[in-house]
Parts: structure tokens; C-alpha cells; sequence
């Protein structure tokens, strides 16, 4: 029985603390490459570079594969020209497109200059990094329909391994245009002369070049599709997304939602770990747009400064109509986000998901505003108090639904990005509507409450 | 060239909506099965139940596994008996099981008894749906240490036609334990004669039966594995949780984080179209969760009502104070827990991530602070009101990025969910920090104030 990565992932930061070059050289070889890229990742940036270059070519693509990019990108950009470019050339074309990208200019020429493969991957240098094109690969075995099946299998045996698995095989015409698929699995079982044209699939489901990455994931999780072809114009074969790709860009989709939703810039680069620099630049700009809201909400307590003057008790109940109504915004934003996201959820949807919403946000109101008035009359004797309170507290809850049902369904039918904004927007109503509530109501029955 | 699928859908659902069932029948022909179950489940549940006998037996159980959950045992609960049996035995094992177990006890038992394939259906019923043992498929063909290649293909082409794919082949010994695996790749390119035990790598990768299947799919992302073999006691295996079910889980898993985040159940079954009871069900108590730390933060006030009756405007920017330390701590709670659903922190780097987020919450003080004690002295004239009111914002922006870093890791540190509980908790405290902070300062300095 071997040791499990997480024992030999600790042997190894064991031996590297105490620099045991020797020892760990030898833990190297027992690990997976993705468990590696793990512990090289733990590593200061100092250590990774010096790390890198002991590893074989192959061990060090590896590596630089599996680290997060912005890490790889870092790494790369400290290694010799020759050897970046021989670990470059060992790496899945659209992984090494993705940091040469991340590189300077000049050094990402450099880097292209001397690599054998850089026919293969320059095509990817010129989409960006979250399209079709930009997360394709664009090393494709393709069959032809002519070819039979023991042919076919032949061919496939003739090419040299290759990490990235093709077990759906694109079958295009002498100009390259997709015109068909099969599967490996079809194409090992049909007879040894079956043709490639009558057992391929001529309905291919493909996308453009130019395709946003969430697009493609949804196709490829809509149809459980493992691969998917990328074409160009006139359907000429350009790539295939394959399906580790469907799961980082699910895994960097889900996080930019989650991100934003948090009030942080949508950037699945971003993590715990970040340099404090790119933090704050992600950070601190949202909290300035909380901060003008803030101020709004401010802006309307401040129109009712005199009667709190005269009833300071308001002061400690306005921010439980708020907190409450700004709550539930969020339940109903996030349902909204998340639908869209997953693609359950479309613009023709609106008025179904409002009226829904509407009763939902009642039974909440009648629930949470009667408890907060039974809550306030017990606490402070004040019937009269505890109605309004209570009101107030219905009255946002049920505003504090619809917008957060609607602000995300026009932002998508906007295009704009339905999780970004949308949160501030909606708890900033929230706050708003419900300190002008509160003291509004509180206002007109000034007379009687005093 | 074919319709696109939302021009046919649009079709059928003019179709379905005018009760022309004859039209409705032919476009559903040329609908993939994702298509028309998308179709099937903006209908109401009445026409549901109409629609799916009269499809094919193969295209019902292709709806089927197309749907919600949810909304798949509804319909499968109105479907007479002996069809439902037939459907579900054309379903993928692991699917129909989910659909079983959704079913009243009763109904369950008496389909499982009429259908053919129970005994491959039956041992999935032990497991929670969450575990690998609910993901995986039983139908999982196996090769034999000592056959060739060319007799592993030729088995394999003896098997009946299956719609889960296989792609990796597992090894077995006569006890049925785990012992190599071969892709199918590496079997067709390797000579007719080579033995499976020449070609097959005996480093498998394997999950429990009772392994969280946020485990499963964090090892197949991971390692890029397409299928996960997953094991029962003594290394016997069990079956095998395929690349669609990793991304149903890292969907589902992002969903549930998404919700928790945004104080919601963490039940990804919830959605905007869920029923209103289930809705109010998963947001209501949340809320009242909500209600009691509003109250606690009201109370915090209220422990200042003094100086607030004598100094209005404090109850004005109180409220700022608190929402901006509820927004900071939102970030780096966010951040912190999608890095440790993503696997990427753990617990050993507390001190690294509170280190981290110390810096931040003091240069987010120090910029946020500074600017509300700049707007506050503008506004109200008053440099002291402003100096107090930036010294409560810097001591909760600190404050809230602390907890927001802190609490998820102990959480998950307790074997608790880190999202669950975690929002409540961290805007809980710095609502309650920012009033007792502001207030307090201006109590200590009242004299002064007015």
C-alpha cells in the first residue's frame, strides 16, 4: 500500500524546510503532478523558481499546469528563456497559451521565438482568455469519412500519446469543416470496414470561436457533453474544449458569482492568498460604493433628525427594519443569480418569478413584521410603537423581495452581468425604503406616539 | 441545416400551449432529450403527467433524468404503476434510484418489485444521496487481469449499447477487488495480444461508498479523472461516479454555498420556480435568525439612548459605521469560503490568512475611515463628530475582516459547515461592534460634542 498524498505531501514540506534536497527529490517522484503543483504552491515564490528547474521538463509542465495561473504566470516569468520555452513546448497548448498571455510583451515573444511548438499555439494567443477560442486546445486528432473504422484506429495508434483525452472524434471534410462525430467507444466496437460515415453522428453541437466560456459550459453540462468542437468561420474545426475545462470554468463562474454577490470584483484569480495589493484593488472600490450608499440611507435618516431628537428610541429599531428588508433582498437576489447562472431562469420568466415573490414576501411580512411588533411592544410598552415598527418591517420585506427578483432580471436583459452590482443596489433600497418607512410612518402618528 | 433547440422549443411550446398534440408529437422528435425536458418542465404538473405517456418509454426515461429532482418524482409519483416500473428500468441505475427514494415508501417498494433491473437499482438505495454510494452507477463493465486487448474489445462489444460512458476500464480480481485501471484509449492502441495486466496502471485513484461526494469531486477536479471508481469494504468495487455527476456536484455544491452565503438552506433542490410552501420553509427561519441578532444589535443601542436623545445626529451615521464592517466582513468571509470548498485553505494556514487579512483590514481602515471622517466634517461641520465617526469605521472594518477570516475557519475546524451560519455571524457581530464602537467613542467624548 503507498502512502497517502497528504503523507508524502507533509514528508516533502518537511524535507523542504529543512532543505533535504536529496529526500525530496525522492518524494517528488512518488506524487501525483496535481499533489505536487500543491506543495510547490505552498512554497515562497523565491523556493518555487529555484524548485522548478530541479524537476524533469515533463514533471515541471505538469506543475505549471496545475497551479493556479496567476502562480504559474509568476514562476514562468522568473525561469531561463530556453528552459521556459522547452517547459512551454511540453505543455497542453492552451495552458501554455494562457501564460505566455500572462508574461510581458517582449518576454512572451522571446519565450515563442524558441519554442518548436509555437505553430500550435500561437492561434490561441489571439482570443481571450474566457472565450471558446481562448480555452480551446488545438491539438485535435480528426478522422475523414471515408476512412474505415480499423483505419481510423490505426491512425490513432500512428499519433503520439497525448494527456489530453479524444474519446469523441471529429470527423471533417478536406477543407477542415466538421461535418461529423464519433465515438471512441462506437469506433471500437463497429465492424474492423465499417466506414467513419456511417457510423458518425452528423448532429454536432459546436461552438464559435468568439464564444463566451459560460456558454460553452452550459452547452457541454446541458448535453453531458465530454468535449466540445470550437469552430471557426465557414465551421472549420479550430479546437475542442475538453471536459477539464467545463469544470474550471464552472468552478471560476461559481466563484464570480459568489465573489460578487460578496461585493467583491468578479475575478476567480482572486483568492485568500492573493498579494495584498491585488486585494485591496478588488476590494476597496466596492467598499467606496458601499460607502455612498451608506451615505444615501444616511442622507435619508438625516430628513427626520427632529423627530428622533424628540423620540430617541427610534434610533435603536430604524436598523432592524433595514437589516431585515436588506436580508431578504439577498435570499431572493441570490435564488435570481444562481437560476440565471445555471440557465433555468430567462427574461420571459419575469412576471411568474414577480408574482411569486409578491406572495412570498407577504407571508414573510405578515411572519417578521408581526414578530418584530410583539417583540418592540413587549420590550418597550408601546403598542402604537410595535404597529409601526411592525408595518414598517412588512412593508420593506415585501419591496426588498421584488428587487432583489427583479434587479438581476434587467441587468441579464441589459446584458450586463446579473450578480454584479445587484447587491449593493438591492440592500441599498433596502436600507433606504425601509429608514424612510419607519420614520415616515413614524411622522404621521407623532402626535400619538409621544 | 437544423432549427436551433430554442426556435423548436418556442415551437413546442406554442404547440403544447394550443393542445395541438399531433404537432407537439412531431417536434419532440427532433428535440435533444436536455431540450424537451426543458420544455417538459415549464409546464404545469397536470399537463406533465398528460405529456409523458405518450412519449417513447426511452424518451420518457430521458426526460426523466433531465429534470429536477424534485420535479422528476412529482411526475414520476402521478405515473401509473407498471409504467413507472418500465421507465425506470430505462433509466441510468443511480438516477432511478434518486427518483425511488423520493417516492412515499410504500409506492417505492411496489415499483421496485415490478421492475426488471431492481437488483442492480437495490444496493444504491442504502446510500444517502449526498455519498459517493448514491452518486455512483452499478453498470460498470470490468476487464480481467489476464485477458488481451483483443479480447477486452471484443467483451466490450459483446456489452449492449450504454449511455454512461466508460472511458477508463476497470481491473478486477476474482473477488471483484480493485486492482488496476486501463483507458480505453491505451487498449486500442496497444497490441491485439498485449495482457490487460501489461498495459494497466495499477495507481487507482478510489473513493469509499461512504465518502461526501464533495470528497469525490474534489479528487476527480483535482486529477482530472473522468470517472471515479468508488469502493466498498475490502476494496471491492462498487461502481463508479461518472464526469456528469462531478459536474451536478460542483453545480449543486456552488448552489448550496451561494445560498448559505446569502443566509438561505443550503439545499440546492431550492429554486426561483420552487414551490411557495418550500420557499418560505428555507428562507423563513433565516430570518428569524436574522430578527434576533437585529434585536441584539437594537439592544446595543439602546444602551446609548441617552446620549441619542441629546445628540440626534449620531442615529444618522450609526448606521454607516455598521453597514460598511457588514460589507468587509461579507468580502473575506466569501473569500474564505470559497477557498475552502475549492480545497485550497485549511486549517494550518490560519495564521497566514488572519496575518493577510490584518494588513488589509488596516489599509481598508485606514482609506475608508479617513474618507468617512472627511464627508461627516464636510457635511456636518463638526471635525471632532468626523474624527470619531473614521476611528469607529477603521476599529470595524479591522474587526470585520478578522471575523470574516476566522469564523468559516473554525467552522470547518468544528466539522461544520463554513457557510452555514457563517453570514449571520459575522455581520451579527459587526453591527453590534460598530454601534457599541461609535457610540461609545461618542459618549467618551460628549462633553466635547455638544
Amino acid at each position: 500500500m503507498k502512502d497517502s498524498p497528504e503523507t508524502t505531501l507533509a514528508a516533502l514540506r518537511t524535507a523542504l524546510e529543512s532543505e533535504d534536497i536529496d529526500r525530496a527529490r525522492q518524494l517528488v517522484n512518488d506524487l501525483h503532478p496535481a499533489d505536487l503543483a500543491v506543495a510547490i504552491g505552498d512554497l515562497p515564490l523565491q523556493e518555487q523558481t529555484e524548485m522548478l528547474p530541479t524537476l524533469s521538463l515533463d514533471d515541471a509542465a505538469d506543475v505549471l499546469e496545475h497551479l493556479d495561473e496567476d502562480e504559474a504566470a509568476e514562476i514562468a516569468a522568473k525561469l531561463p528563456l530556453q528552459m521556459l520555452a522547452s517547459v512551454l513546448d511540453e505543455m497542453e497548448p492552451d495552458e501554455a497559451a494562457d501564460i505566455l498571455l500572462d508574461l510581458d510583451e517582449t518576454h512572451a515573444a522571446a519565450a515563442l521565438r524558441k519554442m518548436t511548438s509555437s505553430e500550435t499555439v500561437h492561434p490561441l494567443l489571439e482570443h481571450a482568455d474566457d472565450t471558446a477560442g481562448g480555452r480551446m486546445t488545438t491539438r485535435v486528432p480528426v478522422l475523414r469519412r471515408r476512412m474505415s473504422a480499423s483505419q481510423a484506429i490505426t491512425y490513432l495508434r500512428s499519433l503520439k500519446p497525448d494527456s489530453e483525452q479524444h474519446y469523441y472524434l471529429y470527423v471533417v471534410d478536406r477543407n477542415r469543416r466538421l461535418i461529423g462525430v464519433v465515438g471512441l467507444r462506437e469506433l471500437v466496437t463497429a465492424p474492423p470496414s465499417a466506414s467513419i460515415e456511417s457510423i458518425m453522428s452528423t448532429e454536432v453541437i459546436s461552438a464559435s470561436v468568439s464564444a463566451d466560456q459560460e456558454e460553452c459550459a452550459q452547452l457541454m453540462s446541458r448535453y453531458e457533453l465530454m468535449t466540445l468542437p470550437i469552430v471557426g468561420d465557414g465551421n472549420h474545426l479550430a479546437g475542442v474544449i475538453t471536459y477539464d475545462d467545463l469544470v474550471e470554468v464552472i468552478e471560476d463562474e461559481a466563484t464570480e458569482d459568489i465573489y460578487a454577490l460578496a461585493s467583491l470584483s468578479a475575478d476567480s484569480d482572486l483568492d485568500v492568498f492573493s498579494p495584498v495589493r491585488m486585494m485591496v484593488s478588488r476590494r476597496l472600490p466596492w467598499l467606496y460604493l458601499n460607502l455612498g450608499t451608506a451615505f444615501l440611507a444616511a442622507f435619508v435618516i438625516s430628513r427626520f433628525e427632529a423627530i428622533i431628537a424628540k423620540i430617541a428610541v427610534l434610533a435603536i429599531f430604524q436598523s432592524v427594519v433595514a437589516g431585515l428588508g436588506g436580508n431578504a433582498g439577498t435570499q431572493a437576489l441570490a435564488l435570481m443569480v444562481r437560476g440565471l447562472a445555471l440557465g433555468q431562469v430567462e427574461f420571459r420568466h419575469l412576471w411568474k418569478a414577480l408574482g411569486r415573490e409578491l406572495v412570498v414576501g407577504l407571508l414573510h411580512g405578515l411572519a417578521i413584521g408581526s414578530a418584530v411588533a410583539g417583540v418592540v411592544y413587549l420590550w418597550r410598552g408601546n403598542p402604537l410603537l410595535g404597529l409601526i415598527i411592525g408595518l414598517a418591517t412588512f412593508g420593506n420585506l415585501l419591496v426588498a423581495g421584488l428587487m432583489g427578483t427583479l434587479v438581476p432580471l434587467t441587468l441579464k436583459a441589459l446584458r450586463l452581468d446579473p450578480a454584479l452590482a445587484s447587491s449593493v443596489l438591492v440592500t441599498g433600497t433596502t436600507d433606504a425604503v425601509g429608514f424612510a418607512l419607519f420614520l415616515g410612518l413614524a411622522t404621521l402618528y407623532l402626535p400619538y406616539l409621544t
